[in-house]
C-alpha cells in the first residue's frame, strides 16, 4: 500500500466515487430497510435522521470522495531535512500508519468517506459500522471495494467487518500486532468502552463541550450572532456550543435579549441563580449541568465574575474541544486563547467553524480531543507517520 | 506551567543542574547503597554497570540538564498559519502536553534528564524509577524538586513516587483523566505489561531488533567497519545492531573475514546453515533467532538471496526500530529506504547513529517504535501536544 502512486489511487478513488452514484437505487434499497428497522425499533429521531440515505445525500458521498481523491498526496512528504554528525543526511518523511480499525455509529456516509481518507493515505482500513446500518453498510463498502479492485488497489485494503458482537470489538482493538490505530467514533461511552479495553492506540472523536465566553468588553451584537450560531445552526454536532457564560459586567444588557431570540428558536436553558433573575424562565442547574454535552436544542448558562474564572470554568467541566472569546479587548483575547486548554480556541467566531473544511484543511475523519498524535480536526495528514531516513557514506557512531 | 517563560525554566534547570553537583557526595552515598543491595541480591553486571555513578557520571547528568536548558523553547511555537473561510485566521501553535508519567528502569540518570524534557517542554511529571535505584533516586528527584521550586517552578511540577508495588504503576496508568501521557522505558516484557493494563495513551521505548544489511553491490570494506560499528560500539543499547543480512553474491567474500573480526571482539554468531558453511564456528539458529534482542555481544546472521528477501525479513522478524543497507547502488539504497517500515532507516551508516544527539536534535527521553505521535527518537518536541488558535470578526457558520 506505501509503494502505489497517488495517481492510482486518485483514480481508484474516482471510480469509487461514480461508481456510488451508478448504484444509487440498490444502496437506497438496502438504506430503506435499515431505516424501516429502525423505525419498527422506535429509534430516535435524530438517529434515524443520520441513518437515512436519499438522492442527495449519496451524491454528498460522491462530492467527498472526489475531495478526498484530488487532495494532496500526503506520502511521502518531506516533513524535515537536516544534517546530522559528519554529514549524514536526515530527513523525516511522511509515511503511512499501516492499519486502521474505524469503528463508529449510525451515519452510512461514515463508511465511504473513512475508507477513501484512509486510503488517500496509504492505510488499510477495517471498517465496522453500527448495528442499526448494517444493510447499507455492507452495500456500501461493497461498492467501495470492488470500484477500488478494479483500479489497482489490492481487494483487502478495505475490508469490511459484519459481526455485530461487541467482544468482536474488544477482541479486534486487542490486535496491537496487526493494527496500528483504532479510531473510534459515537458516543463518549462507546469511546470509553472501546478504550478500556484496547492495546491498540485508540483516537477517539470526542464530546464536545463547547463553550461561547461573552466578556465584559465584548460587542453585543456580535455575542449574540456568534452565540446563536453555534447552539441554533446544527445542535446535534460536536462543535455546537452547549454552554454560555456571560461576565457580570455584560450580563444584564445581553441576557434577556440573547434568551428571547433562543427561546424563539426553541433553545431550552439552564441557567445559574444570576442567569434565573435575568431569565426567569430558565430551568434550574446542577454541578452535572456544566460537563452536559446536550447534542439538543439546550444549553447551560452561567454568569462569571471575571474572565480568569469564565478560563477556570472552561478547563474544569469542558471537553477540551472547541471554546470562544467575544471580547473587543485583545489583551483579553489573548489570555483567553493562551490559557484555555482545548484542541481549538477562538476568538470572535462561532465554535461551529472548527472543522476541516471550514479551516481549509480538507475533509476529516473526525475531531480529536486527545492530546496525542492528532488534537483537533483529523484529515488525511493526520492518517499518517513519519519515518527517518538518513543517507550517509560510511559513518558510525564514535 | 504552561505559562512560564523560558527565562524561568532556563534559570531553574541551570540552577538545579549545578545544585546535582553541590550534592555529589550525596549522591553517591545513596547510589552506593543501591549498588550494594543489587550486589547482594546478585544483580547482572550489566543492570549493576546501568545502576552505577560516580563524579564523572553526575557531572554527566549536570552536563545533560544545561543542554536541555538551553536549547529551543518549544512552547508557544507556531508550527503552522493559514486562513480559514471569510479571512478566519488560524494558527497551529505547539502547547505543553500536560502530565507524563514515566515508569523507567534502573538507570538513575534518566530520573534526572526526564525531569529536566518535561519540564523544558511544560509538563509536570510524575517519576517512577525502578525498585533497584530507589535510594539513588529518591536524592536526584529531591535535589531537582528543591533547586527548581527556588526558582519559580510549582513545587509539585515534579513528583516522585516511591512506592514500589506493580498495583501502584497499573493504578496509575489508569488514570487518564488526570494523566496524558505514559512514558514506558524498560524491557519489551514491562512495556508491553504496561499497555496491557493502560487507559493512559502509552509511548514505549521499544525492543531493538536492528539490521545492517550488506548488498550485492556493497563497499565490503565500508560494510566491515558499518557492520562492526553496529554491534560492538556499545551492544546494550537499543540502537545496536542485533541481525546480519548478506546478500549470497557478497557472502564469500565478506563473511569469513567479518566473522573473524566478530570474533575477536567477543562475538557470538548464531547463523543459517549458508552462513556455517563460511563460519564454521558459528552457532546454529531457530526461527526465534531472527527476533532475538541480545542487547550483548552476540549476533544473528543469515545470508539471503536478494535485496527483496532482506527487506521482507525485517519487516517480519524486526522491530521497526531501526535497520541499514550497505550498497553502492543508489536504486538499492532507495528500494531498502522506502521498503522497510521502521522508525529510522539508513544507508551506509551503523544503526548506532539514530540518536537524539547525533541528528541534532538534542536530548532525547527515549526512542519510540510506536507509530502514533512520535517516532524514532523522542526529545524535548515530542513532549509537547499543539492546539488550533483560530481569531475572528464575528464569523458564524453558513
Amino acid at each position: 500500500m506505501a509503494q502505489i502512486s497517488d495517481e492510482v489511487k486518485k483514480s481508484a478513488l474516482r471510480a469509487a466515487a461514480e461508481s456510488l452514484v451508478a448504484y444509487t437505487s440498490r444502496i437506497l434499497k438496502a438504506n430503506a430497510l435499515d431505516v424501516d428497522s429502525a423505525i419498527r425499533k422506535k429509534l430516535s429521531p435524530s438517529l434515524i435522521d443520520r441513518l437515512a440515505l436519499n438522492e442527495k445525500r449519496v451524491a454528498g458521498m460522491r462530492e467527498a470522495v472526489l475531495e478526498i481523491a484530488g487532495s494532496k498526496d500526503p506520502i511521502g512528504e518531506i516533513v524535515e531535512e537536516f544534517q546530522g554528525q559528519e554529514g549524514l543526511k536526515i530527513k523525516k518523511v511522511r509515511v503511512p500508519l499501516g492499519v486502521i480499525a474505524m469503528i463508529y455509529e449510525s451515519r452510512p456516509n461514515v463508511t465511504v468517506e473513512s475508507a477513501a481518507l484512509c486510503l488517500k493515505a496509504g492505510n488499510s482500513v477495517l471498517l465496522r459500522g453500527g448495528r442499526e446500518a448494517i444493510r447499507s453498510n455492507t452495500v456500501l463498502a461493497k461498492i467501495m471495494i470492488d470500484a477500488l479492485a478494479a483500479h489497482g488497489i489490492p481487494q483487502d485494503a478495505v475490508q469490511f467487518i459484519s459481526q455485530q458482537d461487541r467482544e468482536n470489538i474488544y477482541a479486534l482493538s486487542r490486535l496491537d500486532h496487526w493494527i496500528d490505530l483504532l479510531i473510534a467514533r459515537g458516543s463518549e461511552k462507546m469511546v470509553r468502552d472501546i478504550q478500556s479495553h484496547a492495546t491498540v492506540a485508540v483516537l477517539g472523536h470526542g464530546k464536545g463541550v463547547c463553550h461561547v465566553y461573552v466578556d465584559k468588553d465584548a460587542d453585543l451584537k456580535m455575542a449574540e450572532e456568534v452565540a446563536f450560531n453555534a447552539k441554533v445552526q446544527r445542535p446535534g454536532v460536536c462543535n455546537a456550543a452547549e454552554s454560555l457564560l456571560v461576565h457580570k459586567d455584560s450580563a444584564a444588557r445581553f441576557l434577556p435579549s440573547m434568551a428571547e431570540r433562543y427561546k424563539s428558536a426553541g433553545v431550552v436553558l439552564h441557567g445559574d441563580a444570576r442567569t434565573k433573575k435575568l431569565v426567569p424562565w430558565a430551568k434550574g442547574s446542577s454541578v452535572k449541568t456544566w460537563s452536559t454535552e446536550y447534542l439538543d436544542l439546550a444549553m447551560s448558562v452561567k454568569v462569571v465574575d471575571s474572565l480568569d474564572q469564565a478560563i477556570d470554568h472552561i478547563n474544569t467541566y469542558g471537553s477540551g474541544h472547541t471554546d470562544t472569546i467575544v471580547t473587543s479587548n485583545p489583551d483579553a483575547a489573548q489570555k483567553f486563547l493562551k490559557s484555555v486548554d482545548s484542541a481549538a480556541v477562538f476568538s470572535n467566531a462561532s465554535t461551529r467553524l472548527h472543522d476541516g473544511g471550514v479551516f481549509g484543511l480538507g475533509a476529516e475523519i473526525g475531531i480529536s480531543t486527545q492530546k496525542l498524535h492528532a488534537r483537533g480536526t483529523m484529515g488525511v495528514r493526520e492518517l499518517t507517520a513519519t519515518k527517518y531516513v538518513a543517507e550517509g557514506s560510511g559513518q558510525i557512531r564514535k
